[in-house]
């Protein structure tokens, strides 16, 4: 079963009002935003990818889902695989640094016994008093805007992959900074916001589609790190934890963001460069998961 | 590293104070009771159970630690990982039968693509109001009583291998009901409780190191379900989710329970049966994760 046909089958069962139709990354409940990752062996993270790592991207993915709602951490459970000693223990370092560095406590979990097969580690977070701008509040002739710079973490998997490049690039791909202080600022100035997980173009047409709009993006205004050059594969690639947001043009800012595109009334995704249209790609992005 | 290991390790982390110390199977957090479980196939489950089947018992196990916190349910997450259409559409329809006769309604979750490995699913769970009774406050005087009958699960994990025998002790291994309304009833009338997940000895002996006690159970007094006749097995068998709890022995209490033993001052676990000193089994029961 595909995750959209799964997702469709649960939107059929008894939702909590807090679930919010499961059209978002995030629930609430009792003041709490409340969002959960599941990452994969293998798909989420390579193999070869340093626990330490591993653990850092595991609660970073889940506090910015929290980041994207502008909400005050409070805490994490984790539910974690047991097998190798070695590798148990690098991931505790990890965690260790993890939790102090985003100042995000422990509050619970779950550990099982899982030899001899992909690792497949989750991560609940909690957060508090989220001004919440829902991915389904952008307005026609808002800006569509992101933070920081995009297509770092997708060349950094493949400096991952070949096993040597710019380390600053590679810590995009495995260290993931989620945004939460831009987010703060930023949330209750904003007519809709999410964090950029599976790609800019996939992540900005599911920002358009819940808010019944179209939306074009120009690929030459895309930000860029050094050493990234190809605006359409930064565009297409996952795991940036940047903050795509739409709101007025006119709007002053509370935190640095670079505006990509602007919102119309319509359906879909147009893509430009140099007020030239571009073909889509085959491909927006990553697709998995309910998120 | 054993889970035991792993646990020291994650003390020795921030830990946010609705996490108790880890000690615990629930965290609290604005007023919520949460809890989180991670069954994986071949261990928590046979791959042979059937899917409707292993969704009830992902849920029921959860909320039956909502259960023994006397908790009203809020509701869950779930994190899937997505394998087989048929055995994810039969999936569904159970998590669509527990959700609605347990009235408890979907939060949210996230799924992954799991092709070729065990199943391993994580629901969390949340609950609200509850009295949420430690397992660390018997009381030296104090009686120790269970709800239903112990050892039915075991007897239907025995049944599930056979492939044959009694529906009903199978069901109370695949289909656990977890005691919501008797812990709502007992809660704020006990001194402590959980509920048995592992096995009557092994978590009265936690009951009893937790409230710095000694625990004597005696056998004779362990209610048994009929067909199930080896009182040693049964208080040695998991699964049963029926509530164990410690309460004074003249007080009345709001649900039925059987008294199956006392706590003393000292440490430790004394078996009798008729008056007479049991040796201890090698084991108490199962151990694993965090719960």
């Amino acid at each position: 079963m595909t995750e959209a046909d799964f997702l469709a089958r649960l939107r059929m069962l008894p939702l909590h009002q807090g679930a919010q139709g499961l059209t978002d990354d995030t629930a609430t409940l009792a003041g709490l935003t409340i969002t959960t990752d599941t990452l994969v062996e293998g798909i989420h993270f390579l193999p070869a990818d340093p626990p330490q790592d591993v653990a850092w991207k595991l609660v970073a993915t889940n506090l910015s889902d929290l980041a994207a709602k502008g909400a005050i951490v409070e805490g994490i459970l984790l539910n974690y695989p047991l097998g190798d000693e070695t590798w148990d223990a690098a991931f505790l370092d990890g965690l260790s640094e993890v939790l102090t560095e985003l100042d995000c406590p422990l509050l619970g979990g779950d550990t099982v016994t899982l030899p001899n097969a992909p690792r497949i580690l989750t991560v609940t977070a909690f957060g508090r008093d989220a001004p919440a701008p829902p991915r389904s509040g952008a307005k026609a002739g808002d800006a569509l805007y992101v933070t920081g710079t995009i297509g770092d973490a997708g060349a950094g998997l493949a400096i991952a992959r070949a096993g040597t490049g710019d380390p600053k690039l590679l810590a995009r791909y495995r260290r993931p900074v989620p945004r939460l202080a831009d987010g703060r600022a930023l949330a209750p100035r904003v007519n809709a916001m999410m964090d950029l997980s599976d790609g800019l173009l996939i992540d900005a047409s599911r920002m358009a589609a819940a808010s019944a709009l179209a939306v074009t993006i120009d690929l030459a205004a895309v930000p860029l790190a050094r050493g990234v050059s190809d605006p359409l594969a930064a565009a297409t690639a996952g795991d940036d934890y940047e903050l795509l947001f739409a709101a007025p043009a006119d709007r002053v800012l509370p935190a640095p963001a670079t505006r990509v595109g602007t919102f119309t009334p319509g359906a879909g995704l147009t893509l430009t460069q140099d007020n030239r249209l571009i073909p889509l790609p085959a491909s927006l992005g990553y697709q998995h998961g309910l998120r």
